[in-house]
């Protein structure tokens, strides 16, 4: 029965040992649970990033992978704790603060449940305020993973619209013109990601090879304004040279070949980064 | 047999190849083993920090779990290499440094048994005088977990009352008053966690949402001193206030709403790291 | 089936979703894998250091189990992508740009096989330039785990000999010397770690407790000329003296027990970080 993976996500970090108790509670549900992380570094109280990460993975996995993720700044208010089930059949368990609005957006979430916490909060912690993520949402992500209950037991459906989302930047496309923001920092690298689609880039008609100008603006003011190669990846341009590319999740994305492109030039991230690539006259 | 769940800790970090290798040694002894992290993040030879984060995670993992904690600034030296069984039926494999204290002293330890180096130690590693983790601790918690040895085959039972314990701060109860100190931070959030149990700060009578007088002090030096409210969790107060809470060991907390109260008030840890919490008249 | 582990290596670091998606896409070709990390925090790009980390894990596994590392500067150039089988019945898939270097030289690579990405390339990922430890590596690695290919069924061999190397730096030995390099960093510990293998130092005829002098230069320049004792490990001198001592690589490596000797003297790693140990008179 425990065939389904269990895969954590926080802002907890891994230097002590929060994510260890809540290991310990999947597997005194299931000792043969397979349990993974996606990471444990989002920013604290962070729930875009928590978005973005599930964004980043979630699709990869199997049908039937219960996500456990606890980013969860409202911890003790009236905040809903849920399970959604996304389009491809897998289950998020997670506060409903705003966490599953990429997933929403971008892959389809076909139903949601409230976590009826008289059932599946763990027996005896009525004294615990502050751990949801140990006492909560392991405890019913590791039943449902392990096959002890099925979603239509985690508890009460509610209506998919009313999932909280936070705001998205747009992407709006012009003559000649294709503007968005930067959604996330490829962090390990200072890459720009952003929320531009390959398909509305396209629009633009630059092809591998061709410079295209890039303008990135925080709020009204210009921080950068240069053009850029377009290419397949890093090995199109040279070492310490700028790309523009195609991102892993099809988006585009700017970065410096072995450098940062965002600590060279300062960008944040959020809809008021806004990025405008524009196709210049070959 | 390879039922039971086998957990490490370390101050090596992640960033070698170190835990790897231990890994290996251990699936080397069986290939179906159910490997976990603690944590390899505690501060390198900090004792103190490896025992409490046993603390603050064996107790939710199942019967027969056995964990290796290798954080062990004399190895090399008479130090002994143990393994204890708690109350609950969990396994501890570390060297006798100490790092038991806090499983010894709230959880409790049913029983000891020194490491027999002779049946334990991996073949060939005669020359290896610097990395009992891989050597003797990850190779004698495999075959504990895999079933290939008993607790009673580790080796020589030793008396309990032996086991080395660091010093642990006092608490103290007065009219209107209970005195502690700062036992850890949640890192993360740079909360203060004290070791006032939440029974011994009922004492005092403070209710949820009455404010209480705080005063923290670095040896004598006063560091801290002000009114907090006391709430169930961070969703009680606003954001940058501070709060009491009762955190998810069942003990003392005081943090800012996000923010770190560790950091806005340069608070450390240890027994020298004083904290009172006295009942003001409402 | 799926009997042998998948072991994940790279420079992506675990902030985001990366990892999490090679995972994924691992656990998509057989749910009952199991997965673990060497480390994903080789410093970006750093090829040398992702080698070395395989040098000082790999051998502990056993046999039959697939390392997949990814760090991958030439992603979309004409560097191969590559499967070696060790000596000792491991794989590894990684591109071929230096990451065999430590494995080939000190355990040895039986044969290597060139990743025929018609058949091993994730389905409909015809436009992902940027990613290929998710769409080719682990997409492989995971099917060779799982015993869906044979390690024959990878693609068409390869010379041995034609596997890229790094430059390493020599061991020569003369009367009462021997010299070598600073291969590495025990990171979290501050100690130099030598390529300068026991059996080679104890040509000098140094024994446990002498002391030993040591010269450190960076290319020309003499950065450090001290002698030091040379111990079994950390107990053998005081907290905060130097020492010498064989590594669980069993080469030479020189610490400061409970300091960082890297940081104290500023000494940094590759074949230009000379090192040179001369047998004082007793």
């Amino acid at each position: 029965m425990a065939d389904n993976a269990l895969v954590f996500q926080s802002d907890f970090g891994l230097t002590d040992g929060a994510v260890c108790a809540m290991y310990g509670v999947s597997l005194a549900v299931d000792k043969d649970l397979h349990i993974f992380n996606l990471t444990h570094d989002i920013t604290p109280y962070n729930i875009w990033e928590a978005s973005y990460r599930l964004y980043q993975s979630v699709e990869y996995w199997p049908e039937g992978t219960v996500f456990v993720s606890v980013v969860d700044p409202g911890v003790g208010s009236s905040r809903k704790s849920v399970v959604a089930k996304t389009k491809n059949g897998q289950f998020i368990v997670t506060p409903d603060n705003g966490t599953l609005t990429h997933i929403k957006k971008n892959i389809g979430i076909v139903s949601v449940r409230e976590i009826d916490e008289t059932r599946h909060r763990r027996k005896n912690t009525e004294y615990s305020y502050t751990f949801h993520g140990r006492d909560v949402y392991a405890n019913t992500g590791a039943k449902l993973a392990a096959g002890k209950i099925t979603f239509e037991e985690v508890g009460e459906e509610l209506p998919v619209e009313e999932i909280l989302e936070l705001e998205c930047g747009e992407v709006s496309v012009s003559e000649g013109a294709v503007a968005g923001c930067v959604d996330i920092l490829d962090v390990r690298f200072g890459s720009l990601w952003t929320n531009v689609p390959r398909e509305e880039f396209k629009k633009i008609g630059a092809e591998f090879g061709d410079k295209v100008e890039v303008e990135i603006y925080n709020n009204s003011t210009l921080v950068y304004s240069n053009s850029i190669v377009y290419g397949h990846s890093f090995a199109d341009v040279r070492i310490g040279e700028p790309i523009i590319y195609v991102n892993s999740l099809y988006c585009m994305a700017v970065a410096i070949n072995q450098g940062s492109f965002a600590k060279a030039y300062s960008i944040g991230t959020g809809a008021h980064w806004k990025i405008v690539f524009k196709k210049l006259p070959q």
